[in-house]
């Protein structure tokens, strides 16, 4: 049964310093994330595993096999977080990982391959607006122009800027090096807190994720019309941008209900959405409104149609009211199926432990994903957690940490 | 025939003197609107006219009558404007009157009664989020807490610190005095731009006003949900603002739909909507939208109706939605119908002028309303004018103007 008393302590400390009420904020390649890359740095150290470090600053601490040349099995997931976020979404991964290899040392038992934990970098899209930016650098599969063009938000830097200011290797990665292929890896687990009620309300303490959603993201969509007096321009003259849009929001949410109809999988979300406050007024026809979409679905196709009925719908609403609509650049993360067999060995493990599991879609995406979709087999546990993630209500109970901790701990000694 | 030379250069002073690039700011009880007051003091004075300033700075300018006990015939408007408004919006119906003063005291005329020019202060609602401020206060009608509530938007200050500032006498208006009464006032009437294409559409360079449509105004309604991780909450789990609030604008404007297909006079806008930029996020759910609403009907019925349906709407998509929804408080304008014996004299002197006009409706408040609410009969001309109102881009050209000045002489010394 592995101890939890170091992955208590690791949260106290990576809670105490990044601390930013309401909640914490590991910004990617700032204080936060740093310190918490240097902890996992110092806990390593002490329990005398490998550390190795890839171009972008993931951080690999390994437990070393019998046979190194075997491929390794990795546990991973992320250190940063979204601005005034939780402490466990990304964390709760990477200690319940280095919490199984400090048992594995305890115990003094040498794994038939590698056994590496991964603490990977960049994970919250919010920043760069990019998905899984740090695991997709590991394998050499971000676009080059993305290093220059993305930017974070707060600082308004480029990725590539704080990269090499973080001292990484930039001219690496922008020349498409990859640290890792998918034939060194045998499989990856990443262990996450549960984001939305689930398992709360089901009363179960971990969850075997079936996939991870793939999702669209439009950062910037506009509708402009043109600004007039509120009272004075008749109807038909009206250029009307908050009307329009609105129209076109509710358009996305009636496809919704038609997808639940039809019983597909699919959310989305208007995130932002505002009329431009250097130029709007009450007494105004506002002339402008910018908006941002996230759709997701477990269905790459139900995504692609979507885009192509929401154009379509734009265009129809942009002629019909006498307004132009831009939805702009999307970025899309394609969806993951975990893997059967990882998943059978999840359940078997959890039969033979006693531990209450239930099957879970993931609607949030994952580094995870990125592993998927090299073709490595993938696996996904969540902890139950009360009151969603992004935000500081995140609610894990150690006791739920430490059956989900058993369960991996099982897993790994079961794979053959 | 007026000369137009006055007119003329005092636009151009105007403008020239309340230039904010785009457009021009004439703020009420602000720099360009006291200097848009110390101009038309300095064009009285040269023509020898009367001046007096009321306890609100509102000025009054006069042609003394035979007469001095007879009510007078007043003609005004306003000489504030909105931020980076239009020269034309307010000031053309003062100087319109300035004009026909001057006409007067060219040809020697002296009327039956006193002619009285008002130029008004604090008409644009934007300022202080109230209508027709100043030519309340003359009748001693604004509330005497609006004196201590109502704040100007940019300065934060309210309206009795602005007026004290300004050098007015505060504690008479707290006290309610009011300095005009209708029963000194044969009739008012307001020449002003048209603010929507009908004219400009139709062809016609001046327009007989029927009615001066009432508003309620909605400054800051509120939709609160709960903040929420875009991917992994389950639909029925979410309480989105956005979605919410989308879902109301949609319902007002369909309420549009329904009052035009029954031919109910009716326009609404919203002019300010937005998600909560300290808050927001492409991959959250929208916890917190505000809005404004601004509804338009010459039927101060349909208006009251159109609030409890607001009421009763917001309610249910509460409820159903999961979220709260406040409309909060609403300012109301009643509705004003212009004098039937005064709009035939108009169109008497129009046939006599050979000077093509039609009638119209005015879709934005006027101080002229605060007249009529008072029982004085009151009229309204509109001149032609491009591109609407509340922007740089007003256009109104001087011929025009020429043309409703003349019939506005006409108008007053056909009157018995």
């Amino acid at each position: 049964m592995p101890d939890l008393k170091l992955a208590t302590e690791t949260f106290d400390a990576l809670y105490k310093n990044s601390l930013n009420p309401p909640g914490v904020t590991r910004a990617p390649y700032g204080k936060g994330e740093d310190m918490a890359h240097s902890l996992i740095h110092e806990i390593a150290t002490s329990l005398n595993l490998d550390i190795s470090v890839d171009f972008a600053g993931n951080q690999y601490v390994t437990l070393p096999g019998q046979d190194p040349n075997l491929p390794a099995v990795f546990i991973g997931s992320h250190m940063d977080t979204v601005p005034h976020g939780g402490n466990y979404d990304g964390a709760a991964g990477v200690i319940m990982g280095l919490t199984v290899l400090q048992h594995f040392r305890k115990i003094a038992w040498q794994p038939p391959q590698d056994i590496t934990v991964m603490a990977i970098r960049a994970e919250e899209a919010l920043w760069f607006s990019a998905p899984y930016i740090g695991s997709r650098m590991a394998f050499g599969r971000l676009p080059i122009e993305d290093y220059d063009t993305l930017e974070r938000f707060d600082t308004g830097l480029s990725l590539g800027t704080h990269i090499g200011e973080a001292g990484f290797n930039i001219a690496a990665l922008k020349s498409g090096k990859s640290w890792l292929t998918a034939d060194h890896i045998r499989c990856f687990i990443e262990p996450h807190i549960e984001q939305g009620p689930t398992l709360v309300d089901a009363e179960v303490p971990v969850g075997i994720v079936t996939g991870i959603r793939g999702n669209l993201r439009y950062r910037d969509c506009k509708v402009h019309g043109v600004y007039g007096h509120a009272g004075a321009v008749p109807r038909e003259s009206r250029s009307d941008a908050l009307f329009a849009a609105v129209d076109f929001a509710n358009t996305l949410e009636r496809h919704w209900d038609d997808y639940d109809a039809s019983g597909i999988d699919f959310v989305c979300t208007i995130g932002e959405f505002f009329t431009d406050p250097e130029h709007h007024g009450m007494t105004k026809i506002p002339g402008d409104v910018r908006f941002t979409m996230d759709i997701r679905s477990l269905d790459s196709k139900i995504l692609i149609s979507t885009h192509k009925a929401l154009q379509k719908k734009a265009a129809q609403i942009a002629s019909s009211r006498n307004v132009k609509i831009e939805l702009g650049q999307f970025r899309e993360a394609k969806p993951a199926i975990m893997n059967k067999k990882l998943r059978e060995i999840f359940y078997r493990c959890a039969e033979k432990l006693d531990i209450a599991v239930m099957p879970i879609s993931s609607g949030a995406g994952h580094d995870c994903a990125t592993f998927a979709n090299e073709g490595i087999p993938c696996a996904m546990i969540f902890v139950r957690n009360e009151n969603g993630s992004h935000n500081p209500n995140e609610k894990m109970e150690m006791s739920d940490f430490g059956e989900a901790t058993q369960l991996l701990t099982s897993f790994i000694e079961s794979l053959d």
